[in-house]
Order: structure tokens, then sequence, then C-alpha cells
């Protein structure tokens, strides 16, 4: 078999199912068998042509599968091995890379998320992992395909708004939105020393959700004012991190405004639009401040440390995958999920 | 002698000599005779009404002095020393303050800053200085009041901005605007091993005492692009750091341009209006950017710390005491200072 | 009544009750009604003449109390309110509390611990707590005395063993020795997301405690060899941070040789006679290593962030509490907490 | 040409100039034609057997050379390019590397140490370079081959040991030690903002150049006690970071007791023998002590960076290159080298 199914985007709002060449690898790449993938909320940007990608592009970048070829150079591995790589898949050997500021690989904004991006992605039978020596990660037997499936990208994301909004123990946090990577900000805020977890959605199971991560107070902007009350709950000194996990002009917003002064604002969303910054909410600039954004981080260390976390027990995510598709049925996948229905958070995609 | 003289601001562009008592400490509390002080850019803020204090407060948070009257709960100073304050004067007793966030003393915006802005400052023949324990600094005998002038707030505001940005050995930095503060961050970012520092102001004489204090490469913005100079000079990679000394729509909007991804930006500015958030800089989210803010760093051993730095000699910023006033001739320096006449920089007041 | 019931430290092997006047603050003080305290190790040492102190010193420096008396420069307080303070007392003042080394106040080595070592300690029914407004910290209504005895001590202590680490998400540790400060290390680790925690003990109720605080994988070494077990568990790479909470030439050197190349040695324990550093453990300095010491961090936001560890309930150390005493007891107590019978982990004594 | 001059370690004390076959890279490798080489202390341990490699093996590790080939898996340079690789090769792609810790590559204590050590190196005509994308890195046409001499071994380590301490800006440093990389320490701490520096040597013309590079303050110990005059210089308080560059017990002990409470041993040398740690000087591990060992840090971008420090007249090391030699004399270079006659400091070798 030299063909393969996979889901291609055509046009605003077009994605369908052809059948392409499977792909070779350069010496420094890998080929792997799909086994298992999902659709991001950056899919659906894609989808609605909201975020630019060359029409006739292979979409997906959260890949489970097995080794199926391996470029020359690449060491260390045998095909027939189930891994990982993430969605971003940096070469370890450029400037950035090398300064530690991988996801922005080669210098370029967002220079790291190639799959699905600048390159063909994994929706897909098969899939080519670029700079394969620094991505591919084994996974332990004891794993599952759909337990690791959160691993390349709104783990790594949600996690990473954990950490770069520094949070230390005793700390109170707040993460505005609870979709899958505000859900999994929750979890990294819990795993890193958060005592007092404040969440707020809309969604009622959502919010339910959140708790069994670790949220300690739910707020439902439907029903309650989130900033009235977290300042009840903080006694009006502020949160010491506010994590955005949607990215819109109001949660960042609030975000700014639920900090104490000294907080640190820690940015997962992607903004469309304009974003304006509350001069009083950060003292005129002289509050103190920190806003850190932070792309989803990737690599193969990076998938090894959160397969530990899973293989750990100490966060399980499985709940979060909630419908199941093939490839041959994706739109439909697209459809559901773009459209959040039917309490979706993730689906998984088996090939 | 039990009254003083001392600037009072009254309202809106109205500052004026008063006859006032002379304070008396409380038992945490010192009184300094001033000897030497200086006006700051706020203070021009305050004088024209776009920074609110209360009507009949004494202005002025640069003090070098002599300690006049020490509280009963003050220890290991003696009357008659002589020493500088911080513009901010943190009490290091506090839960923030405890938690390294002393400029934010007290858990409220700008807690820390209270010299002539919550309780009568030190354009006067005395000042009270709160929570002295924490913040009287003794001033080595080989140096002058005007070589420790800058210490209270310039220099470390300026320093902070360097600090803030996380400057490291071999970083290209941009410093927009060089007025004192821009100019001490440029001495900041040199200090902290910058190897290419770029600043951009529109005053020839202000890009001629930045390349003395470590500006490797000038550019007046009447006549060159900023962002155009920036990227050829970094091959359009954009800075590591991007310090913001303004408080401008304009040079914020730089600063996130000039960057690289992953880069820093480093902001001091007092922003009036609307701040907005230009997104296709930030790759809406998604560049791993940092935007920290800073308010100047006070308390005795950040004092002390800068002190060292003028014994060094590392650093020479006396130049920048470009006038010499007294007080009792203070609305005349308001008058150059604030209209930027005759190249002033900085204004020394002696009581 | 003007004296107190109080357990002073006489000579090597003796300490008895004795009564004192009870201490009449200074302006900057406070003074406690101490309702519960305990017994650290460290008093242990000093029962043996092992740590010298001034014979006649009250000892303890672990205070629950009630404020009794507060001097006048002591401000946000009530007589009545109940609170804690930490075993160290910094003054947030000096340089070095303004540099953030609270520890260390003063500039001293241990300048930080008065209580108990340079002044009079909470082993009695009233304590002096200097520094007051730095270190008194209220305790919420909902936690009794006991869950918060951990707190002023061997909590942060262990709890700063995993910080000093730098312990992430994903990380490997290994902990050796489970005393009551090893148990906090192991608690403290799993609360800041080390996701596989080995720890080391010969005590196997210890080794069961500690499964409850977080340890995935515990090692008894009367019966298995530690090293051989850490290099099989981490297939031989080594672990990214080991806490070492015991003090002996035996446990700081299994520490390094367990430490992955780049690794980190946290180390809590109290060193006697000498200690070598075995340079093949090192690869002779060249290995990246680091050896942080950490001394219980005080101060009354460190107590407020540990005890909403407490009331978030993500640690419960009730359990380490196995023995009650009078302090009328307390040469029993010592007796029974310095030959470590009956299953003692941590005994209350309340006056 | 098919064979080369190479400089090959036979057995200890003798080094000898063989023809040996010029090497052939594998898909990620690149051969130098080396143009500049020099000798470091590391080579001299290995000259005497002290550290052990394999008989054949060809030293050197810090090369200066043109690209004469290039794998096929290596992109985006050309043969005939001016490079410099460090001394410390990283992949950039193996857990450690994409953890930071590249000098460690591949999880082995040194394991980015190779050129000369576990892979022939590059006191040779010719040099294969592993992990080409990673190190090769352009040397601007503005500087010349003895100017960039020092990047790739003795500067890197000397910054590093500077940047592991933590420097910042005001504080107060100790070397202990002014050979080539004790003097670099020197630079790198004034680069990073230490505003008191005092070194500490036993050569008058090593204390002259330390001068020049930034020390404020010497100390000959043939004629001074080190410690007598840093506690007086330091009034007692002693340094915020001492920085060992030498590896001895008697160095390593000065650190420590130089240190304030609280302090950073920042270790750059290779100790042999036994080293062991006075538990006074480290209040017996409760003086929040820090001990920081660092190998010379590798990889394109750390060079890229200290060629900008070279680049920007910041700091200029050319004089620390005292000798010149041909390859074919190295022998008699590494006799002047080895006992440091004629005042070196490091000799030029050049095919």
């Amino acid at each position: 078999m030299s063909t393969m199914q996979a889901a291609v985007w055509l046009s605003p709002g077009r994605i369908e199912i052809q059948q392409r060449p499977i792909p070779e690898p350069g010496p420094t790449d890998a080929v792997l068998r799909v086994t298992t993938t999902t659709i991001c909320g950056t899919d659906v940007h894609i989808l609605k042509g909201e975020y630019p990608v060359k029409p006739g592009l292979i979409i997906g970048h959260e890949p489970v599968g097995v080794i199926a070829k391996l470029g020359n150079a690449v060491q260390g591995y045998q095909v027939g091995q189930r891994v990982i790589a993430g969605a971003i898949t940096p070469c370890g050997q450029c400037h950035p890379c090398l300064d530690g500021i991988t996801s922005q690989c080669g210098g370029k904004a967002m220079g790291g998320w190639q799959l699905g991006n600048t390159i063909d992605g994994c929706q897909a039978e098969y899939v080519l992992i670029p700079n394969a020596q620094a991505n591919l990660t084994p996974v332990p037997d004891s794993l599952s395909d759909e337990q690791v499936l959160m691993c390349p990208d709104i783990m790594s994301t949600g996690f990473g708004g954990a950490e770069s909004g520094g949070i230390r123990i005793g700390d109170t946090v707040v993460i505005f939105a609870q979709g899958p990577i505000g859900l999994c900000a929750t979890a990294g805020a819990k795993l890193m020393g958060a005592t007092r977890i404040i969440v707020v959605d809309g969604v009622g199971e959502r919010l339910e959700i959140a708790k069994r991560l670790g949220a300690d107070i739910t707020i439902n902007y439907r029903t309650q004012d989130p900033l009235e009350q977290i300042m009840a709950i903080t006694a009006g000194k502020g949160v010491d991190v506010a994590i955005e996990a949607l990215g819109t002009q109001q949660t960042f917003e609030s975000c700014l405004r639920a900090l104490k002064p000294g907080g640190t604002l820690s940015s997962l969303g992607v903004y469309s639009g304009k974003l304006s910054m509350p001069l009083d909410a950060i003292a005129a600039g002289l509050g103190d401040h920190k806003i850190i954004t932070t792309l989803c981080p990737g690599g193969k260390e990076r998938m090894r440390r959160l397969m530990e976390v899973v293989a750990s027990g100490r966060v399980d995510l499985t709940a979060m995958v909630t419908h199941r598709f093939k490839l041959a049925d994706i739109v439909a996948a697209y459809d559901l999920f773009s459209h959040q229905r039917d309490g979706v958070l993730k689906v998984a995609i088996t090939p």
C-alpha cells in the first residue's frame, strides 16, 4: 500500500478525507503509522479559516502511533515501537532551541509548530515527524493510547500555563475557562502546589470535571460575578496567579483584575481581533505585574515527563475523551467538536 | 526652630513653598534633615494633576539627608548620620514584603510608595521616613550627595528594568526613550552583560549621554525608523529584551514589535489613556512573550547595592545633574524641568 | 500571676521545669500564652549538649498560642488572637532579610533562629516573640492547635527541602530518612509535582506513613541496598533531586551517588564530625551538580502559606502527633522522644 | 592528501606527533581543517596520566577552523566557512539536552565532552565535530582566530562560574586562583554586575592581568592571608559569591569560609584526592549555602554569545595568548605550558 487516508483542509469550512501518498522520511525524519489522534481547538480555527494554512494541507498535531520508517541519521529507535510526538517538534539544534526557547524553534514565531501547520499533520494513517531524534518518545507498555493522547498538546499546554505562572506552594490561583486546556491548567496548578484553585466557566459539567482535577472553588459566570467572588474569597487581596485559557478580551481583562499587585497572568489563549490592557488593573504600569504567554512545550523530554505524570496516577485525564470516531468519519467529528455538542471535551480518532 | 520650608501641592499646576511643622517620629519612624533632593517625572505628573494626591501634600520622594530624630524602636543608627532612603519605603514585615514583593507593600498597588504620595515627601527641610529600620541607608563618606542622588528612584527604577528583563551575557537589548530612567536602564543593561545595546530617543544630547553609559547603537527616531533599524541590526531576528521607559502606546508597541519570539518586554513607563496590545506582534498569544512591569525597588539593601555601584565607579551618573536650585526656588525648578528646557536631565534641590 | 512554668536546659543531659518570670515585651515584641508546643530533634541535640546553648535557657521553638501582650510598635493584632510563629523569626528589615535570606537574619549564620537558641523559647507557659510584626500569624478558626503544630518547624523545613531542590513536574526524587522532617520533605515533593518519589528509612512504620504522604516507592535499608534499588528503578540514570534529611556522612554520600549528572542534592540534615565529598560521585567537580543547604524558612507569610496547605487538605500531618504530654511532664516526653520509643514521631506538649 | 599531523597521547608523560587518516564525517558530523587551537589545563592532566583517556587518542578540545566536509544531514553551512565549536559538543536532542543539561549530554557524567576525551580531538590538522548542526558557529569576519580562541573552553567555563554563582548587581565576589579560567571568571563577574571583585593568586603577573579584566582588589596569598583580608574588606560579613578556579582542598575550603551565610560557592576546579567539607564553615548544614559545580557550557548558541562579547569589546582576552607554536612543535608547547614557564597563560597552536 503506498497511499493512505488523510484529513485535508481545502477552504474555510471544508475538510475532507483524501487519498494521499504515504510520506517518505529524510535522514533526520521518522514516519509513524498513526494509531490514535484527536482534534484540537486550533484545528477548528483552521477549519473555519480563522488561522491560515495552505489549502491541501493534512491537518492535526497530536499523534500516537507506531514507528513505520526511520531516517538513516536517527538512532536508538526501532521500527514497530509505539511512540508519541508533541504538537511542537523542536529541532533542539538551532540557536533558540539551544537557548531554551524550543517552541519558537528557528527563531520564527511558533516555529516549533510544524505538524498540521507548515507541514502535513497527523489526522491521517501515516505522518512524517521532523527532527525525529528530538521528538519521538516511547510510550510505556502500561499506558493505553487514550491515556497518553492528551500529552502532545493540551496537557503540555495546560501544565505550561501553570508552570509559566511560577506557581508556588500555598498560592491562590484562578483559571478562566475550563475547556480541555483550562482543565489541564487546573490539574497542573494542583500538581505544583497551589492550595486554593478557583475556576470559572459557564458549563456545569466542565466545572464538575474541574473539581475532580483539583479545583477547590468553582464559579459559573452565568450565575455569579467572577471578580466579585474572587475578591470575596481572597478578602480583597486578589490571586497570586491567573491563567487565561480562552483567548478573549473579557477573560484576559478579568485575569488582570483578579490579580494581586505583583501577581502573574499566565496566558494560554489564542486572541483575535483586538486586545486592550485595562490600565487601572495594572496600576498604570506600576503594579509589578507579569504577563507571560506560553505556546505548548514540545520535545521528547517534555513528553516523557508528561507520561510520567499519567503513569504515576497523579492526574487522570481519560475522562476527557468523551467521544470516539474512525478517521473516515472525521468530518462528523469536527462537526460535533466545533459545535461543542453532547458535552464533548475531546474526541479520539482512530485510522 | 519648629517649622520648616516645604514644597506643597495645592491644585493642578500649583505648587508653592509653605511653612510647615517639622515632623515628629513615631516609634518606628525617623526624621531626616534633607540636604539634597530632586524632582522626578512623577512629580511633574502630580503638579499637572495627572496623578492624584491630596491637596496640601508635601511632595518629593528622593531624599539625601542627615538623621535628625529616631523613633524609639529604631536601632543601629545615630542622629547625625548621613543617609538616603528609597522612593519606595517598604515595611519588610507584611505578607507581600516577606514574599519578596516589597514595592507593593501591604498588598495595595504601589503600596510601598508613600513619600510624596500617601504621606508628606522630601521636597522640604525635613522629612519623616516610615519603617526607618528597613529604609535608612548610611552613605559612605567617600560619596557626595549628588553622587547618590539618583539612587532613591531613577537608578533603582532603570536598573530594575534591566533586571526584570532577565538580561544575560551576550543579549541584544533595546531601550525606548533615554530620559533619566531610560538612561539608567541603559547603564543597567550594560552592567548585566548585554553586549549589543540599542537606544532610541529624539534628542541628540540624550543619545550622546547614552553612549557614555553603555549604548552601542543610537537611533534618533526623528531621522530613522527604529523598527527598521533594529531588524537590520539583528538580521531580522529581533532583540532579546526591550525596555519601555516612557509610557506611551507607541513605545510599548514598538517594544513588542522589536522582540524576538520568546523575548521579554520590561516595562517601566507610567501609561495613561488606553493601552492596546498588537496581536500580530505577539503571535496572537503564542509567541512565548513576557511582559514584566516594574515599580522602583526600595529598601535599604537595594540602596546599599546601588551605592556600591556608584562607589565602584562602574557607573557614573553625575553628568545627569544638569541644574541646581535652592528649595526656596523650587517652583522655578519645576518650570524648567517640566518643560525640559536647557537640556535639563535632573535638578539638584538643596534646602 | 507573674511567674510561669518553663523547661530550662541546665547541662548536658539535664532539662528541668522551673518557675520563671513571665516575659515583658519591648516595643516590637509580643508575648504569647503558649497553648501547644512540641519537641524538635534539635532540642534533643541541645539536651545532650551536642548543640551549645547558654545554661539556664528556656528551650523550644515551635509555638502555638494566644497573644497575651503586644509591644507598642506592633500593629494589626489583638490580645487574645490565636497565632503561631515560625521557629525562625526574621526581622524582615535587615540587609539579608531584605535580600531574601531571612533565615540568616542579621547576616550571622542561623541568625534568624532565636527562640530556644539565643533567647528564651516556648516550652513554657509564655514566650516572647521578637519582631512580632513579621512573625505573628493568625490561625484560622477551622484549624486545631495540633493541625498547625508542624508549621513552625518541620513542615517548613521539609517543604523547604523540596523547594530548594527545585522540583519540577515529572521529577524523580529520593528522600533519605523518613523522620518527621523527611516525611514532610516527602509531602513537599509530592506537592510540587514529583511523580516518582522514592524514600529510604530503616523503620517500617515510617515507610508506611511515607506512603500515605506521597511516597511511590519505599526502600528499607535494613533489607535492601538503596543505591542498587535506585539505579534499578531509574534504569541507571539516577534521580533528579535527592533530599538529605538526617545529617550523616552516609546519607549525604548516598544522596550524591543517587543523583543524575546535573542533579541537585537538597540538604536538610545537621551534620557533625566530618563531612567528606566523594569525588567520583560528582565527576571530580565536572558533573554540574548542585548542593543546596536549607534552614527552616520562617516569617508570617511562610506560616500563612503552610496553614493554607493544611486548610486545603492537600497534606494531612496530624498522624505525626503520636504522643501527648503536659508541660509539667516534659522531661518524660524528652526521654520518650530522644530514645524514639513506642513509635514516636512528634509529641504535643500543652502547658 | 589523505593523512594529517596529529598530537597523540600514548602513555603518561608521552605525547607525540603522528600521521593519521583525515576523518570522514557521518551524516550528522562535520570535518574542520583546524587553523588555530590551544592547550588546556585538562590536556596537561591527560598528558600526565591523571585523567584517563585511551592510548592513541588525538587530544585537544578548543578548535578554530574552516569547514572541510559536511555530513549530508547537516544544513545551513558551507564548506569553507570559518567556524568554532565548543569543547563540549552537546547533541541538543537527548533527554538531558532538551532538559537544559547540555554538558551532561546523554545523561552520562561529562557526556557532552567528546573532543579529545571519548573521540579524537583537535590538536591536529583536521578534526571531526559530532552533532555539527548543534555545534558549528560561524566566526564574524571582524574577529581573528586568536580573538575567539578562548571561547570554546576557558571563556565559557570562567563565565559559567560567574553565571552559576547567580551574580547580581552590587555583589561582592571573590575568585580563588587566577589562571586562565579564574581570569575569565573575573571578567565574567564584572560583566554580570559585581561591584567588588576580589581575586586571590600567588603570581603577581596574573594579579595584574586580573585588574585589567575587572578585579577591584588583588590578594597575593604568598604575602597576605586571604581570609583575613576578605573579612576585613567585607567588615566581617563575607562575600556573596565565591568562585573556586583551581581544584584543591585549600581553595575549596577558603571559598566556603569566605562566604556570607546564604552565599554561593561556584566551583570550576577539577578536584583530585579527597575533598572534605568544613562543617563550621557551613553552620553544620544550616547556613543556607549553595555549592554549584559547572562544566564548560557548549553548543553553538553559547559560542555565538561569547563571540558577541568579544566583538562588543566588553572583554578583551587577547593578552592571554602569551606564546605561539606550530603544531609540529606541540611537544615543546606542552613542556612550556605544563611547567608554567616564562609567564605563559595560553599558547596558540597553528597546524
